[in-house]
């Protein structure tokens, strides 16, 4: 199935994509239907139905870094014993097709990455409790500010500032995606490609890092957790690239689909 | 004034207190009362009050490391030029005299901490309306899982493990507190002091804070923004020293109160 929160003439829905066309499901999106817990029973038709940011309200978004091999290579660092983990809020996600708007002057760097939407309440989860609890998979963006990342030891103030990590543009249940069998991650800055690999050669899996965070933390129905992304950011190129007022960034998971999001800088 | 969440035998209350008594205000909890905005008007006096954690629904809990001149040196550091910053959750706080639960064999850790909540909405706020944002001031345990948080470059692991950030027990108004006059943070571990710092060392005051991360995000009224710990920590002394099954971690700052939390490990 093809889950999404999609705009509409008349407001915002939960939709379940049918045939081509969006199905109203009974919440206003994805992060109440999630935490209501209903049966995936579709309604009427949704005309001019879009979908926008899919998650809009998570309680938690948990971030892996440096979990795809050759990205870790390229940071010059070992194969972790242990996922790198952070955290982002809610008002740090934006919709599949919105701009990201920043004041002149930052580094912002691109982070493809697939991403887990949480269907259960996972404590102390196992791996197999975990792979259970996956409502589904999408696609986020995790551009990162390089400049206020390495201000400090910490990374967050790098990684959340609003409205800047693009989501979306719908969840699709693990029956048709199996990041274990490998889905592609892709990155292209105004049509070139800069980032792509396999979930194949993801460090740690979803199912390890929801068990992982499960241990220290209660996940719930919406939560997001990303995965963490390939090689070839802006920040480790030679020479550093980073994005420019009006590049488009389009971040692809073949299966799911691609964000589409404007840099606009401002002053 | 001191406000406060109650526990009462019918409930919860947001609350405030006047001449010994807590009177209702028109909310279940300090979250609510001040997402609501509402003019801090005393209802009835509430029999058996007791007070609990103040804020359970923060959006946002960010936390400061490294800000205290002597916990800085303690750790070999340089002072810093930029916060160091990372996020909690909801999920990570705790009350007064709640019980530490965790499972045994973890470095567990003390940093009493001064907290700030937020009482305004904040986004690119200067120093002067992020002063005007503060709602007031309370007390934290920033408790952390040592091992845990060493176990990678990012911290977060060792610092959200569920309801294990003692907050409370009320929150002062800034009327009545001046961070910037100095106030004592103190840390007690079966009454043996082992942290006591006054907060005119701290080397970003609350209003630096508050105006710092409003540049990247929004601060809401009811976020809790934790200053940091001064020197003394565990994991710092020679020989290191963490918390034992049943220690009694008292957190104080006078005109504020006391927190006083036992360690419970469980198999």
């Amino acid at each position: 199935m093809h889950l999404a929160t999609v705009a509409h003439p008349a407001g915002t829905s939960a939709a379940l994509l049918d045939g081509g066309v969006w199905r109203a499901l009974p919440a206003p999106d994805l992060s109440a239907f999630l935490a209501a817990g209903s049966p995936t029973t579709a309604g009427a038709v949704i005309d001019g139905a879009v979908p926008v940011l899919p998650l809009p309200a998570p309680r938690k978004v948990v971030c892996c870094g440096l979990n795809y091999a050759d990205h870790i290579r390229e940071t010059g660092r070992e194969l972790p014993t242990h996922p790198t983990l952070f955290a982002k809020h809610a008002d740090t996600l934006t919709g599949p097709a919105d701009d990201l708007v920043l004041p002149k002057g930052l580094e912002v760097d691109w982070e493809a990455e697939l991403a887990v939407v949480v269907g259960a309440t996972l404590r102390r989860a196992d791996r197999s409790a975990a792979l259970a609890g996956i409502a589904g998979y999408t696609v986020a963006n995790d551009v990162s500010v390089r400049d206020w990342q390495y201000r400090t030891l910490q990374w967050f103030q790098g990684k959340a500032w609003d409205a800047t990590t693009p989501v979306g543009p719908v969840v699709v249940t693990p029956d048709e995606l199996d990041p274990a069998e490998g889905v592609e991650v892709i990155c292209r800055v105004n049509g070139e490609q800069v980032q792509r690999d396999s979930t194949r050669t993801l460090v740690f899996d979803p199912a390890d890092l929801l068990a992982y965070i499960s241990s220290f933390t209660v996940l719930r129905p919406g939560d997001l957790v990303l995965t963490g992304t390939p090689g070839g950011i802006g920040a480790a190129r030679e020479p550093r690239r980073f994005l420019a007022d009006g590049d488009v960034l389009e971040t692809e998971v073949p299966g799911i689909g691609t964000l589409r999001n404007t840099v606009r800088f401002t002053d």
